[in-house]
């Protein structure tokens, strides 16, 4: 956790979507801005699986955060205006309560006895940190990837405590394409025999199961096209590996160089809970239908961004998104980008969505 | 190797293309229908990755073949017409020498002392069964997936000796998304412990990596929009896996069965090599640009065909066959088919490749 980040216990017992209960999980938070007098300022943002509740820097912590260019004074998520809030997700391991974290009852970490995570586990978490906070109804949720689903969950679920939503390459459930990728993810930190049935060594942990399954991420995170275009053909020059299976690609080095970052910073079950509560959530399951999910929203403003070139959440669930809320909200707002950096786009193509947020939050205006 | 599967052993040193060379390789090949007397009718299919030479059944061998419905009398490769040939790569398991077959000069098996495979060496060697054959000029290759690379091999090194090409859902070259594929599905296998550096029990080997290997392999070969008609968010009923990490949807189950059939029956050493190859093709090498690579070939008649949900060969790479074909060749005719099952549809769409491919083989009469 980063100096900036606040946490808040949800006393008592918390009990999750599908079944069991934590004993008062703890949630970590940043905000940036100030609330206003009335409590009407303020937005939530939802992350995707891996980032932490560092979405920006401040004062207190200097170092960038993970949607940097777009929290600030004068940006779209203008702090000027918002009190903006983003919460580390419930289940995950950068503050909040999670596999990783101990279980009070047993003092132990509580790894694969932690209950089934869902997202909605993850919207009522972060519902109670706004409630700590003393808003009772947020102008907007902003939910980008998985967290865009858990931000649908916000929404259906307290349909009274939001005014506007945006959902950022997402989708009202996941398709079985997104499944079978996620599935194959999670198998292969579960074969690395280092994973041992969840019993990890912390300091020895399954590096290469992880490895492999961020390689299979950035495959599907990015396009084909962007790499078309960024690496061809073209020859690594690193000499990474040796002998008949040495790296001779430059898109093998550059997934290579990836895969090594990201290993080693986030616990390998947080991100298998993660992983399959994305598999799990279904709008539909709120009334039976698609149209009986929306229906139960309240919003008086949506905002859908998706992306051509998503294979993970694409282009054709964003419409689906948007002709969902049309139906129950007119002022809903569909914007179709023509990034080519495929799912990652609203993390690296900060020029195509900061003026699509800039104009929604410019047209909201703040109450 | 199956009872029609015959052999033949080339004699001497084989130079492979990327150095090295093996002693008298043997090739394992299946044929269907009668050379005729002109020698003229001949037909080479070039497979994917995985299959063997038995491309169809036939009195000695009535398995059904991997290409069953494209084969035989009245089918599109018609065996009251052609001469029907089907080699199994060099490189494969399946009765050709690979890195599973024992080096003359050790008594031990290859493994990874094979030299470097290329698709060069592949056509090399087919072109060797062709010539034992006593056939000089072949009616038509025809190439699926990786064989269309092999099959682009022997057009642009032997321009004499083909009168016309098929190229089924296939490219000049492999992009960076499909190296980015193969290459993680090589380091699957090489991250189970029990590849031991090549050096695995051939009754306890990589079995786990190569699942892996084979899932992602599946999820690449199909498409989005197949799964999304076909399983939806379906849960599965087999009750596959047990506690946090089941099974729970339909298209889990699905990979797990397919995983499950294939592994087992292909040597993940051959694997590597074949999987390599690919990545390595380029018609480029052929003179410094694609063009002058077709400008080698001396083809008659030309017939691409793609799918449009292809995404390891997507229907672009097709287009670009078809146009540097047409430069040179102006019997060139592209089909782009709209069938949802992706790269796999040639063995699985035959209603749609079927006439396709009886037409092209009707116009072009037997000489």
């Amino acid at each position: 956790m980063g100096a900036a980040t606040k946490t808040v216990t949800l006393d008592g017992q918390f009990r999750m979507h599908r079944g069991g209960e934590l004993e008062s999980p703890t949630l970590a938070y940043e905000t940036w801005g100030a609330l206003n007098a009335r409590r009407s300022n303020a937005i939530l943002i939802f992350s995707g699986l891996s980032p932490s509740a560092h979405a920006s820097s401040s004062k207190a912590d200097p170092s960038p955060g993970w949607w940097e260019e777009m929290i600030g004074s004068g940006l779209p998520l203008d702090t000027d205006r918002f009190f903006i809030i983003c919460v580390n997700s419930l289940g995950s391991c950068f503050g909040s309560t999670g596999p990783a974290s101990v279980d009070p009852a047993t003092g132990e970490c509580y790894r694969l006895d932690f209950p089934v995570l869902t997202l909605e586990d993850v919207a009522e978490a972060a519902n109670g940190v706004v409630r700590h906070l003393g808003i009772e109804r947020l102008h907007a949720v902003v939910g980008c990837s998985m967290g865009g689903m858990s931000g649908l969950a916000y929404c259906v679920r307290h349909p009274d405590e939001v005014r506007a939503f945006v959902s950022i390459s997402s989708a009202a459930r996941a398709e079985p394409f997104s499944i079978a990728v996620r599935s194959l993810q999670r198998e292969m930190i579960r074969s690395d025999p280092k994973w041992n049935s969840g019993n990890y060594d912390r300091d020895d942990g399954p590096i290469v199961g992880q490895r492999l399954a961020r390689k299979l991420g950035m495959i599907t995170y990015r396009s084909a096209e962007e790499w078309r275009g960024r690496f061809g053909r073209e020859r690594s020059t690193d000499g990474l590996g040796s002998g008949q299976f040495k790296i001779e690609f430059a898109v093998e080095s550059y997934l290579e160089n990836v895969a090594q970052k990201f290993t080693g910073g986030f616990d390998p079950n947080c991100y298998l809970y993660l992983s399959h509560a994305s598999d799990l959530f279904d709008l539909a399951e709120y009334g039976g239908s698609l149209a009986s999910g929306f229906k139960r929203t309240k919003l008086e403003q949506v905002l859908v961004i998706g992306v051509r070139t998503d294979l993970l959440f694409p282009v054709h669930q964003q419409q689906e998104l948007a002709d969902g809320f049309k139906a129950v909200c007119k002022d809903t707002t569909f914007v179709r980008l023509d990034c080519v950096r495929g799912h990652d786009s609203f993390l690296v193509d900060m020029d195509a969505f900061r003026p699509v947020l800039c104009e929604f939050f410019d047209s909201c205006g703040c109450d």
